[in-house]
């Protein structure tokens, strides 16, 4: 596996396809570039999902976030665009990706974006905190 | 755009109207002026939206918000008018403000208001916090 | 409007009646009198509502607090009392009070109590924390 | 009342049988010992419970956790067990107790056990935090 | 009682199970190795159920979450093999078995996973928090 | 004693006045009036001393604070009348009192006044904290 | 009084000259113009000082604060100047005044400036938290 | 070694008495009952030392405070005399010792008494904290 | 102003060089590359100073952090460097560079440099915290 | 460098011996063996230095703090192993290790050690928090 920024997200199968679990991840290290003045921003990205067959593998997703660092992005945008190329690589039955963003201004936003599979029906006893 | 007090909301288009998801806005710096003493009110205004086709543009918001610091504004009207407006400008699918007005007299107040597109149903994975 | 301890409690005209807001209120300055032994009694108090066609004055009701410092209180009845003093004098959708009295003898005791107007549906939206 | 330890768990009548409001307790000085080892044990409970036509009397309820000082008693069982008597006591529409035990091993135990009336519905508006 | 790490679960007899109660278990003590790298990681661990006949012995669970200390194990199957090896030994009426793993390569990962009896309903009064 | 608001300060022997200690007594239930307008002012009082023969009954302690519950008192006056008061009964090698009162019109205010016996040197191991 | 911002500073007689005492002042509300941009600048200001013959007036202080809202202020000046206005007014023995300003362009800046009457010593039981 | 409560306090050799080094040990679970009135005092102890050529023994220390368990003791006494144990049983170089009482009648107490061996010199460079 | 990072560190007359005053500054947005994996690393720095005649410029500090974006840095280097380019450019009485690193490999790490004018002596009512 | 644990502490030149400067490491992650029951003890260490002419090399002291996993170690004798074995590797000005080690029957233990090298005189503005 490299050590530079990349677009490739990596999975491994889940060993447990046959119950419904919840992975949380916490990614506090996000930067990327104001697409208006070019100037850092900084956030801090939440993921949660219940995997289908396949898991995202930590290394690559670093590396993943890692390749926003020099890229333009506004706030709503980058944070549907990580949730949609995480369910393209992992096809999960339920994800959420949160985004903490520095404030700029004087205001503080957050941006937070579900995906759920088609068909698939959230146990009553999952509670997503 | 100028950097005067503006009542004017500019938008930009949703870039992913396919999906719910929420933003949300944190403005700490919020001042008026009591209608009765004419003394300055100081205020924490929180925005949740979940965007239909147009969301607010930051800096708008921000000069927005500036535009009540020589007005006289009660508790309750002025965040009902600030949830107004933000309907008006960005006619949203859901949108709720919260005003925590700073202590007065021993008392502190909070407001809270929300608004529903009509006909518009909360999916019940959006989960609100 | 006096500043002397009163039972009265004046109100004013909604301004947003069309809509179910929420009005939360904290009061951390109430003091009264034990029953049983005559000392001093301090607690917290936290009232939520729904305002129908009339608010709370919040300078009367400072003073409405006020009149309990020399009255005996139980825990249970005085938080009952506030409750329906401003149900009677506000007629809310929807009304909570809590009182969290300080510790006595090793123990610390939160009293909570609600009104809710007869026909009055709590829309799912209101989400009360 | 005397100033003994003791199992008797006194009330007074509810003043305000018509409306269900919750009371809530806490009690950070407990200690009884471990019935394996003899060694004291320490716990902080918390009660809650919608009272019927009586209230526990809230220095016999000290008394009564006072008298579990020399006996041994399992988590588990005495967070039933207090449970029981305030029930038997008390007769509420809802309670619940939760005791949370300090570490011993390097591990912590928190017990809930609740009751409620036979019959009785928890009105949707009882939020129980 | 062995004080050697073990992958046995000593049970005892539930007090309780005329009643749905919760037990709620923290243990912050628990490491491994990581497969990938052979370096040791660590974790906290928490552990809710609703026992059916039989309650976990505390001093046991800490000998076998000590039997983790040797052994590689990745954060996901680690999380629902403890979970299938406390249901083997206790069977439950509810399970939930939560793994917070420390920080690698700046990024945080909880899992979370449930059990729950076949055929058994959740009282609408368990408030799993 | 009595059970009644005292300007009485009942003090007991130090059992240990060859050593140099310190005794912090927190007092979060104060009230006054406030001289000006005649409404109730609320403040939380920290009493530290190190004793010479005479150490404050905590009960005597309560009933000297409950008596300014219906006097006027500025903040800076009555936080030096308490000092001078308890230097007074008790002749202590050190005393410091500190008054933090309420929020007035938007000011936080924290009155810090010291007291030390003539001659007497602090010992270089009293960390006043 | 008036209720007008004002740069006049009243004062009110030291009750107790004969010994150093602290008063700590928060003043949570401040705010004025970027004097750059003419934007709104927030502040949270604190002012500890140790009283010759004259003591700051709380309502006088809050109308002094209210004066900046409408004026340009770099955060080092005004800083500087509210201390220099302060000592003119009080003549105090010892005087700090610290101005922690909002976040701007992602950077925190407090400004902390000290005054000290000419041949006062502090005395060394006066700990400066 | 016993496991009943005994005033014995076993020491081990100090590994390193050619440095002055700290231990810091604390005890949230202590309890013993109030001289006045026969009721379950609680307590947290704070024992900071610097050893000459004895440690104590951890668990011999448990046993010790556990024997306070049945004692009526006062607040200042019991410190006292805790330090007067633990410096006969170890003569430490510096020894602090803190207790922080409940809540009584409304009030807190902390009590902190430090002892030093005679003709010894606190190094500049040890900060206690 | 260019708004392209820079290691122009601008600075503006000290408008008040009489007075020995304090400047605080929170940088919570720094990042940099490591320079032996090339991966980024992140910190948060804070910069205190008492000017002599020339303060930093906001505006130009940020672009100055902003320069090591795209550098490699190991910790200790790196604080020191700022250090040393603040000290040149503004000259200060006094000036300390924190800078705290995120956790890397399971461990956090601080740099903490402080410099100070020759023959400059620091005022004992300077309290540094 | 090698990825098993290891006692070896590489180092590296400190790049600027000609300040005084602090370096705090905060190692969360630290497990032994206790002497006595085999069981595993588990600890956070912070260690804090200013270097003189070397630095340690932080992978290193990671596979060291590593090395102790399998050992029996009293919390004295290992906080002062480590200062020790720190002190031989980078002979630095100024040392301080502190070890938290996670409470045991029902006891939290910290243990604070200090290093100097010989003839060096701290600078009075080395603040050491």
């Amino acid at each position: 596996m490299t050590t530079q920024p990349s677009k490739e997200l990596e999975t491994f199968p889940n060993p447990n396809p046959e119950r419904d679990f919840l992975i949380r991840i916490d990614v506090p290290e996000f930067t990327c570039l104001c697409p208006k003045t070019g100037q850092p921003d900084f956030a801090t990205f939440q993921i949660e999902y219940i995997p289908e067959s396949r898991c995202v593998e930590l290394k690559a997703l670093k590396l993943y976030m890692w390749s926003y660092r020099e890229e333009g992005a506004f706030h709503e945008a980058v944070t549907n665009q990580i949730l949609s190329d995480l369910v393209a690589a992992t096809a999960p039955r339920f994800m959420r990706v949160t985004g903490k963003f520095n404030v700029r201004g004087g205001i503080y936003t957050d941006v937070i974006a579900e995906h759920r599979a088609p068909g698939w029906i959230s146990p009553d006893y999952i509670t997503l905190p």
